[in-house]
């Protein structure tokens, strides 16, 4: 074990920053020091938060940080930022909201921003929260944006997933909820302090009631917050204990080897994307195969990815 | 040239309607007929439309489609639908909508359903829009849904790129937008009857006087359309057809070979997927590598990889 990484583990705030840095733009070297921290993870409850934008989830996820915390637990937090895929730079302003927490070193907050033509979780929010995890962190919350593929994915990888929403969502939301209903652990009715809650919480209940029973025979609670005066944020912190406990008889070997094996999904993308896609190689492929991408991925499959193996 | 895909070609519906079916559900045998498609794709004018759920895009399109067939031109539709990833139907009832062009042989629409696991625009959806282009049709529209990687991935293998938007939308989708300011050929603020509508195009004036000159020297036009009325559609037709004026002569080749790469990207990644996840070897790996998916990956690239490349 090399010193840097060993700080890391020890929690070291400097040391696990500049790891992150160093991953999150994955600067030649990062992956044998990641190649340690996977091996320490597997430790803290890793805590998924997804839902539309604007459903005020940086706000709730700041409130519950203060919940941990008063309990004496520190917490991660990986919030996924949509980047403009030209301009490059995270675009949400509200993660300064979190700014709060700047001195308490018991919480650890970063921004990853999604990489576009990946798609999806990318391995750096992946190894970010491994080395959160690695660091002792308690609880590592990975707070996403948006509806689709990342809530699936948050879902996926996470011991335990909360879907937040508001009251008096449109009809596209609710489309959009069918799939996000299998998903959930937890929901939580953000600004419950708006009209028509009650009428969100009975619309959840019917859906969720038309909805195949929720695998591993946990039954999502709904809990109502008003996350900006931090209302009903004690309850949630509640469930997801009791969630945890359920979790980590239940589950806790599953989800791990699921974030492993996604992290490796996303690895052997990048690796596939860097090797092929930068080369000129597919591009000459499809030239010579007349515009037959079937054809050219056909011949460079033997020709390139074997020689970039070796 | 077997007489199936040669049918395809001549612009038969039951065979292509055939094909799209082998092809969206990955039946044995699909690629040995899409590898003739592709190579006679390139002559349609690719549309992609994307904006907000909410934002009425198949009313649109809807209207659109009537539009084309005014002035005798064929049209082909992908609707890309999310899906549950757990049940695995569409969910979007509003593809009923277009059902009023069901007697018209000149519109074949098709939804495809996204596929969680791989992210973006599946090959699917690439495949059954190049069999569109092959069979003859005029315009291949590509209708996205959401926000996000979709819209991103649509812009690069458009000719032309349409985003659609609606009068007072929240700052949330003007965060959003900042990606796609530099994506749109051409913007819709659709329901232009509602209150508000001057305020988003003033909007939108601004935001784009703020941003990087649009690739390519073009000016992105801002259209008002009630699509529910068919009104302003005319005139997005209009501007369509001097957008393709202008893509014709400045970028067909360029955006022909993004499709082809972007084909050819998903062929590798569903290949990698099939040949990789599917099979037992990558959760072994990471067991032997103890939970570092960074070495699994290591092993399994040579051994793995490089036999199934055989």
């Amino acid at each position: 074990m090399d010193s840097f990484t060993q700080r890391v583990l020890d929690g070291d705030e400097l040391a696990a920053a500049r790891l992150m840095r160093l991953t999150d733009d994955r600067i030649k070297g990062y992956d044998a020091y990641m190649r340690n921290i996977w091996r320490h993870t597997g430790n803290a409850h890793v805590i998924g938060i997804t839902g539309a934008p604007g459903a005020g989830k940086s706000t709730l996820v700041d409130a519950l940080i203060y919940e941990y915390r008063s309990k004496g637990k520190t917490v991660g937090v990986v919030a996924i930022d949509p980047s403009s895929p030209f301009s490059g730079g995270a675009i949400l302003g509200d993660r300064i909201r979190m700014s709060g927490h700047s001195n308490d070193s018991g919480v650890f907050i970063r921004s990853v921003a999604t990489r576009g033509h990946l798609g999806g979780l990318s391995v750096s929010a992946m190894d970010i929260a491994a080395i959160m995890d690695a660091m002792g962190k308690d609880a590592v919350i990975i707070e996403t944006v948006g509806v689709g593929q990342d809530e699936i994915e948050v879902a996926a990888v996470a011991d335990s997933c909360v879907v937040v929403t508001v009251p008096g969502m449109g009809d596209d939301i609710q489309a959009i909820k069918a799939g996000i209903l299998e998903i959930a652990d937890i929901f939580v009715v953000n600004k419950a302090d708006r009209d028509g809650v009650e009428r969100t919480v009975k619309d959840l209940e019917t859906m969720l009631s038309f909805t195949p029973r929720h695998r591993y025979n946990w039954t999502p609670p709904i809990i109502k917050t008003t996350a900006s005066e931090k209302s009903g944020i004690d309850t949630l912190y509640e469930r997801l204990e009791d969630h945890r406990s359920f979790a980590m008889s239940a589950l806790k070997a599953e989800k791990q080897q699921a974030r492993l094996l996604h992290a490796a999904n996303g690895i052997i993308k990048e690796r596939v994307f860097t090797e092929l896609f930068h080369s000129q190689k597919l591009s000459e492929a499809i030239k010579n195969e007349r515009n037959d991408p079937y054809t050219a991925v056909e011949k460079i499959w033997e020709q390139c990815i074997i020689s970039t193996g070796n």
